[in-house]
């Protein structure tokens, strides 16, 4: 899987990119590299093709992208990017994620909580009018004066906060501002799921690997006052197999990527903040591996949140092992010698970020440990940041608390989730062991987290006492504002208010410290790499629509040639009988009628990274022949570098949902849909 | 605490240490630094003094140091060194780990399995004798042939395998071997501990941190024929608060350190081996954490081991954070540099090394993970691999599984001890798991050992077969050799014999590429280091007996001064009565009785290690005021290096011990046989 993993969020101000090597680069659909690509592969897209393209894209607010695929709203993504729609929905009775949901009917359609799905309508270029609001502002001042320009152009570009959304979407590190506008559509429900072994046949062990034997992929249906939307400007359905060779494009929200972060970013990134994510990260998936042995009600409920804990975990683990191999940093480092060399026009953006991080440095466990994990307490931080923000007026707000930033924190906040409080406290138990750990006993914010409780007591006390669970509960306090937060006695709200004034504060000092002089630093990195190297380059991934060009192809792994495609059949093959490697039930029930030799998954050099999953990938005819749903191990050290002979984007081929669709999760009416003209 | 941390024992073939910064060093009894000390100190013990200490020095084979305190065999070491004492005598009914022990009488003491303790009595060098055996050999053919002449001095130095072991110990990564001979006794027995949250107070948040509050101490007893052994050599226990800035000395067994290895072995441990190690060990942490949380049973049955493995782990977070810590490294480049510009006498020892560890890096997965982590697993593997080398003569056998090994591996084989169902599932389970991940599902290795099973059966099936927990069956297999291991039908030996061939392969290619290079680099290394610096450097710890000065000392941390002592009454002061800050309750019961301002615990800045654990510290007069327990934060990266203005041992004072003797855990009889003249 290749969710989103934006868990360095803090740091995650992005550099602008060096001048791409061949199938290199998340590209903008403003700055489309034809030139390049057409030395490369002999064709290029015309802007009406991209036009298209674009219109067809979507991106899903749960950090995933997808596409749409017929005229009534159908949307095709993959199966773990609406698994936690499937788990939502689900009870004991009901196991929709382990035996997968077809709508008999379209008013059966299962609605997702929290889950919302945007096009882009429109991109314009303000980067003056930001940097213009800089004025000669540094420290806290100037981030204040920057987020307020942004606020306030967000809320000029929507003013229909009901079906659409503004977004100031910062390219190459500060070097450019765009104001994405997005068709939005907040209701969002699901048609179509095999079961989940099918999606996740392999497991963790098989993530990031190929050959690879996954049908993760899956459709959901975008509705509007009760009934499907319309989408005449959907991508068109081809179920087919790939050829080898072929010319391919993603056209997806890559998440975030970190390419041309400076050495001293790598160094802290490597040094202190990947140490630290592995090791705690790992723990809390022992805990909850050993929690889940407990009872199948566990092994159900907490499924989805162990997906997301082992799929990220492989992530960092990854980039950890790309950041500690000097072959790979040495490449990196010479990329980075070599703008040095030609200079940043007097300027010195290096010393900048160096001195920034470390300024940052002393700051990052406190900041990082005072954020308590679970979904009650983050349901209490965000009712009491609503609350205290609302109160000010839009252009003073924190970022996430704008007038254009709401309308989907308060569907986030209040659409009905099931909570499991066996799993909340487990989250909030490591947590707060986790503060006492890495802070200290006697660390003044040991203390504020957890005075004289201890983690396991606290947790308990917070997960019984409180009433969050309830979206009531919530909506009132939503509504309410400041006056009902400070009249709560609910534990949760108590302790999230308690915390606040400290989060601010440690906020504040990471943007005097780090976000000020990046916004500095970054614009000038930028302006040094387009001086040395013109508009051949692409921004580093900010979960806004890119397109990626690349071609169907396998891959040489230590000597041999591993091949471009699997098989449906090569699924029996590999069936051990053992979870995860048990065949799906659905496939043993089908056998005699699937066929063998249909495709299943395959690889392509396109250059992705988490936030990418579901991206429709597209043929030289702008027709949809299969979901983005991974990437190969290699691509792990994609955010920070693209190595075309080893990186690879896999695949799940419409000719494989299409077997599915037909033959092992009959979905007749969505065949009929899919293949209308 | 500092346990032993043994676990990069593939690659812990240690080097020759450059000169020795003040109050740097671990000694050997033969090499006493007594010019550098006089230098610095103004005065050195004699060699009569160091006799004396060296004749009441006691190795405890759990891996920890100790101390003879009285005539009749009274040994001094820490409690979390007889913790798995306490652990194996205590039932539901009986938790002596919980509520500590008193012996009311010497008969009732209780028997320590697995347990055997040590004193040196003589050393001699044997390091032409070894180096000859090497001839023209390379490769495995010379690690067999230096094996072989170990085994031969080994056996032909103890004939009386009864009360005397003999152990070659490789100094200066292969500058010197010495031969070391002990009497030992292999009777040892508890006489008194506190309890449990006396010694663990502050548990793992405190653990390695200083100010500390704990009562890490405790009394064995050797015993021979059933009767406590006579001791005149003992040391003199002497109850007193420590002197600021007063002289002492820790003498002990130091398990492992790295301090001069080359940087690409420093290297490797960085990129590779911790990161894996912190991960795996992180999750195996929250898959017991949370199995603990189940029951009462499992709290008391895993305790033992959750301490051992966060230990542990945090020893590796320390390390990994100095190999992290650029400006640690850099003193470290700094020193090889040196030793390089001086040159090897024509050999380029470093080149060797280099080439040694990159044809191990691809090794090293593989050995690491075909080796599942279980007691049960153990014993069979054990079983096997003793039956299959006890076939061969001596000179021919894995090192372990010498003449000279064979008393102590069988003691540890067959001594009785429980064993935990669930607790041997969870790990094996655990590892099984691991494999897996890091070697992939499709490789050779997880395949023999996982076969069509999932990580979960196979653990379930081999815990559940097996009747290796009943120390009968464990006797009849050792006693029945190869025929027997080949009769059994034991599920947990079928599987150590199918892993039996692929371990040795992995071994040999592991001498082959590494072990057989390192032998002749390592003592290329060690003579250029004593060219260069003379004798003034001290070996790497190898669990062999040292002696450190140093004195009593606090430090400076951020800008504070931290205090070189705690006293008993400010227990009270930081208990908060949560786990694991509530205060002890025999603390509580006799708060009355308790002389607040007593010494509880001390620092030093005596260089230590894990194995340390229990070491007599001494005053000038050679007394014993204290037993060191633990390092503070800074000495974790003791491993690579000393750092006198902040590495400190955190010893317990016998002050403390004394009062607790008399009113906290009342032990009239052994306080009466402390004081005897």
């Amino acid at each position: 899987m290749i969710r989103s993993a934006l868990f360095l969020s803090a740091c995650a101000l992005a550099f602008a990119a060096a001048p791409a090597t061949a199938d290199e680069g998340m590209w903008t659909f403003d700055n489309f590299p034809t030139a390049k690509m057409k030395a490369d592969y002999g064709w290029a897209p015309d802007q009406a093709w991209l036009n298209r393209v674009q219109n067809g894209a979507v991106r899903l607010t749960g950090g995933c992208s997808a596409s749409f695929v017929s005229p009534q709203g159908l949307i095709l993504t993959n199966h773990h990017c609406i698994a936690s729609c499937l788990y939502d929905n689900s009870t004991a009775a009901t196991d929709y994620l382990d035996r997968g949901f077809v709508a008999a009917r379209r008013d059966l359609e299962l609605k997702c909580p929290g889950q919302q799905a945007e096009v882009v309508t429109r991109i314009s270029d303000v980067t003056n009018d930001v940097k213009a609001s800089f004025g000669s502002f540094t420290g806290e001042a100037l981030t204040k004066a920057r987020d307020a320009k942004i606020a306030e152009i967000e809320k000029a570009g929507c003013t229909d906060t009901a079906t659409t959304r503004c977004q100031v979407v910062t390219l190459f590190g500060g070097g450019q501002y765009k104001l994405y506008q997005y068709r939005k559509y907040s209701d969002v429900r699901l048609a179509w799921a095999p079961e989940d072994r099918a999606a996740t046949f392999g497991g963790d062990p098989d993530n990031f690997n190929f050959p690879r034997y996954s049908l993760d992929a899956s459709f959901l249906r975008a509705y509007e006052n009760g009934q499907p939307v319309s989408t005449p400007n959907h991508l068109k359905w081809n179920p087919r197999p790939p050829k080898e060779g072929e010319t391919t494009f993603v056209v997806g929200n890559p998440g975030s990527t970190s390419r041309l972060y400076t050495s001293s970013q790598l160094a802290f990134t490597r040094e202190v903040a990947l140490p630290v994510t592995v090791a705690t990260t790992s723990e809390l998936r022992g805990r909850l591996i050993r929690a889940m042995q407990e009872s199948p009600d566990r092994q159900r409920e907490g499924l989805d949140t162990l997906n997301g804990i082992e799929n990220s975990l492989k992530v960092y683990i990854g980039q950890s092992k790309a950041l500690n191999d000097p072959a790979f940093t040495g490449k990196l480092a010479a990329a980075e010698a070599d703008l040095r060399a030609k200079g940043a026009g007097g300027a010195d953006p290096w010393t900048t970020v160096d001195t920034a991080v470390a300024a940052y440095r002393p700051l990052y466990l406190a900041q990082r440990f005072t954020q308590p994990s679970s979904q009650l307490y983050s349901y209490a931080r965000t009712l009491v940041f609503a609350a205290q923000e609302r109160a000010k007026p839009n252009a003073e707000r924190l970022p996430g608390y704008t007038d254009s930033a709401l309308p989907l924190l308060e569907k986030r906040t209040l659409d009905a989730r099931p909570v499991y409080p066996w799993l909340e406290e487990l989250r909030l138990n490591w947590s707060l062991s986790k503060v006492r750990e890495y802070l200290g006993a006697d660390d003044p914010d040991t203390q504020l987290l957890l005075g004289k409780a201890s983690p396991e007591g606290l947790a308990t006390s917070l997960v019984n006492g409180t009433k969050l669970a309830d979206p009531a509960v919530r909506k009132a306090l939503w509504d309410g504002g400041m006056k009902a937060i400070r009249a709560s006695d609910d534990p949760m709200i108590v302790y999230a208010l308690r915390l606040a004034d400290r989060q601010r504060e440690l906020q504040r000092a990471t943007e005097t410290v780090y976000g000020a002089p990046l916004a500095i630093a970054g614009s000038q990195l930028a302006d040094a790499r387009f001086a040395a190297y013109g508009d051949s380059a692409y921004p580093d991934a900010t979960f806004s629509l890119r397109i990626s060009y690349g071609k169907v192809a396998g891959w040489m792994e230590r000597g041999k040639q591993v091949p471009f495609q699997t098989t449906l059949g090569g699924t029996f093959d590999r069936a051990t009988g053992s979870e995860p490697f048990d065949a799906p039930s659905a496939f043993l029930a089908n056998k005699a009628k699937i066929d063998p030799r249909a495709t299943y998954d395959f690889v392509t050099t396109n250059d992705i990274i988490g936030g990418n999953s579901g991206s429709p990938v597209i043929d030289r005819a702008g027709t949809v022949i299969g979901a983005a749903f991974d990437g190969n191990i290699h691509s792990l050290g994609g955010t920070y570098g693209y190595d075309g002979t080893l990186n690879r984007t896999v695949v799940v081929s419409t000719d494989a949902v299409q077997e599915a669709l037909e033959k092992i999760y009959p979905a007749p009416a969505l065949v009929k849909e899919l293949a209308a003209k």
